[in-house]
């Protein structure tokens, strides 16, 4: 195309551009913004910035959850303060003076650390992202759900966690024989508890009291939070006081009555603790609700595994008939959202837009069709089907699934 | 050292950390902490999150900039809100549906960019950091000036930025033979200008509306920026209005009045943009005054250098007569903040502790006086000598100067 077309069409977009904005801002003050900023003073230097009065991004809270914004963010970093949360008692205030992590158990020297212990022993950080089982489980239900890219996958987040190595303080205390599993606990009005495997305590998982250059948001854990990189939200207990060492599962109720996938079988997979490979694309969802204009887009989106690294995205715009390598940004890391960008140029045809992530153990991500044929329809835990996105002749994009 | 003599030194770290906190949160209202977490229902899901308020990173603004915690801060990302800043008019607010980037002069189309133009566009992310180039510069003087990580070292900064590379715009506008040098301009009321080489622009400089994951913030350029990778961050011209392609340098005040270099010989270096390697420690530094305690420690800090990676930061804990090598933490980016962990035991001595930086083209952070021996004393920009932390016998923390 030459570039008199293309700036015709870009002026197109700008004005649906505009639109967008404004309603988002509408539910703010928006001060009056001078005719030409160059004559008026700035505001000065200050201690904690603020955003714009025209970007608010906002998390979709219910009862016990809010999911990020996906549909809005560039890059691979979750802002702290919209990183998705999930709590089953709500966010309790912790005194980090008086954080104490106790240690006991099957060990050979119980031991308490306090937040300047845990701070003090070698340290890591860590670009990853955390996902909540039930994140896409709407899409469980036979024909689509109705919903935006935060909306139906808002419940995973991406964070550059610091802390300790949990393996540091396995060699403290001293894990004594047939210590093959460990009480995580919390310190929140649920008491929240999980059953850990030794081996995974042993080998990735941290103790974090880090998120994203500062110390850990309160919803996240504050003052610190078990994670196990790669595994379901839930068991990376948040408001961590205890672990306690034993030689079987505590059976806890999150995984006797809840957090199990029923199988077609009649049977309940249990400790289906790893988050599979998933992706979505975020641009153009039904977010912005119609296409502004005809001609050359990029579909942007995020693509993530519990396993390890991303290696392949590729991108449908027949629904799933023929496809296409999207382009990874890096930096490509495992365990963390991986952002894809892929040229896409919109004729004006009705079109189904989707992704599919492919990880470095080769699996590839399922169709609902596929993933029902192997799960049945019974969970509602652990969605990671590829996710159809419509955009009509008209340019009204809606949620859609042909199965 | 056995596990009783290790908890014995904790303790003692956990009292001074205490301290240190309470410090912090003093200037806050601390809310009433329950006595038992677990018997209070905690807050809801919200929108959007805020720091535990025991928790409060501050800059510290002067009339026209202000520093990053970066002796607070874990990882390598910067939170956004405190991100360092450095203007010359204030921060403008700026209506993003109004925004307009207008390219002229010896180009064949001269075109005007919304802000969703920009948008359109193929983007990128990319994990960077910027420095103002007079970071530092208290150092020049003799002997060694008083401060903390943050007020000597606090203009630098890590984000995940996104945007458009302008060598996406030059095709759109299509550059005439012979336009050597861009002036860009921005929308603040000291209208800010620097000159630009082409090839540096046609190379890897991008225009950046993201900013870890969210819009630009307002005194980070919002709604968008030049990014110019690696160089001084004056010239990353924020509030973007323009881009004017001449023949030659436009000679602005802020590169002939200001941001030059005096050298021994009496002349002045212009245009020095890059900004070499550097380092410092934050971990321990005059930031928490005193040693909390004998024993193991790991030293932290971070590196960064406008050429590329990070290749090798060593630690000396006898003022540079001894080196040792620090790990560096994944993923070492270039041109971003790479954090160095250095385990060291505190025998009650009386020690200097101090960082160096080895980049990829080889070239290793000087001590202060190699770096005069080269520039002279005339400067107050681009200083990237060692930084010296003294640890007296009394657990006392001082900034030290030897030479």
């Amino acid at each position: 195309m030459n570039a008199l077309t293309r700036r015709a069409l870009l002026a197109g977009a700008s004005v649906a551009g505009s639109v967008a904005l404004i309603s988002v801002a509408s539910a703010q003050t928006v001060p009056q913004v001078p005719a030409d900023p160059t004559k008026v003073q700035g505001r000065p230097p200050n201690e904690v910035g603020d955003r714009s009065p025209f970007e608010q991004p906002r998390r979709t809270p219910s009862a016990t959850s809010s999911q990020t914004p996906l549909d809005l963010l560039n890059g691979i970093i979750t802002p702290s303060d919209v990183h998705y949360e999930r709590h089953h008692g709500g966010v309790p205030l912790i005194d980090p003076s008086r954080y104490r992590l106790t240690l006991h158990g099957m060990v050979d020297r119980p031991t308490v650390f306090s937040l300047e212990d845990l701070k003090r022993f070698p340290s890591l950080s860590r670009i990853m992202f955390l996902e909540c089982s039930g994140n896409s489980g709407a899409s469980w239900a036979k024909g689509p759900p109705t919903g935006t890219a935060q909306t139906l996958h808002g419940l995973t987040s991406t964070s550059d966690w610091s802390g300790v190595l949990v393996s540091t303080l396995l060699k403290e205390v001293g894990v004594q024989p047939g210590a093959n599993w460990v009480l995580a606990e919390g310190e929140d009005a649920a008491v929240m508890t999980r059953s850990v495997p030794i081996d995974k305590l042993a080998d990735d998982a941290f103790i974090a009291y880090g998120q994203n250059g500062e110390a850990l948001r309160p919803e996240q854990g504050y003052p610190a939070r078990l994670i196990l990189p790669g595994w379901e939200g839930n068991i990376n207990i948040k408001w961590l006081r205890r672990l306690k060492f034993g030689d079987q599962p505590f059976e806890t109720r999150e995984e006797t009555s809840k957090y199990t996938d029923p199988m077609p079988d009649g049977s309940a997979r249990q400790f289906t603790f790893m988050m599979e490979a998933k992706s979505t694309i975020t641009w153009p969802t039904t977010r912005i609700r119609v296409m502004p204009a005809l001609g050359p887009w990029e579909v942007r989106g995020i693509a993530w595994s519990g396993r390890g690294r991303i290696t392949r995205v590729e991108v449908s715009a027949d629904g799933g008939k023929t496809w296409a390598g999207a382009r990874l940004v890096d930096p490509v890391l495992p365990i963390a959202h991986t952002r894809f960008l892929f040229p896409w140029t919109w004729d004006g045809t009705d079109v189904v837009l989707v992704s599919r992530a492919t990880d470095e153990t080769g699996y590839v991500q399922p169709t609902r069709d596929e993933l029902v044929a192997a799960r049945g329809t019974g969970s509602i835990y652990h969605y990671n089907g590829q996710q159809n996105w419509r955009v009509a002749a008209d340019g009204t994009i809606t949620n859609f699934y042909a199965g």
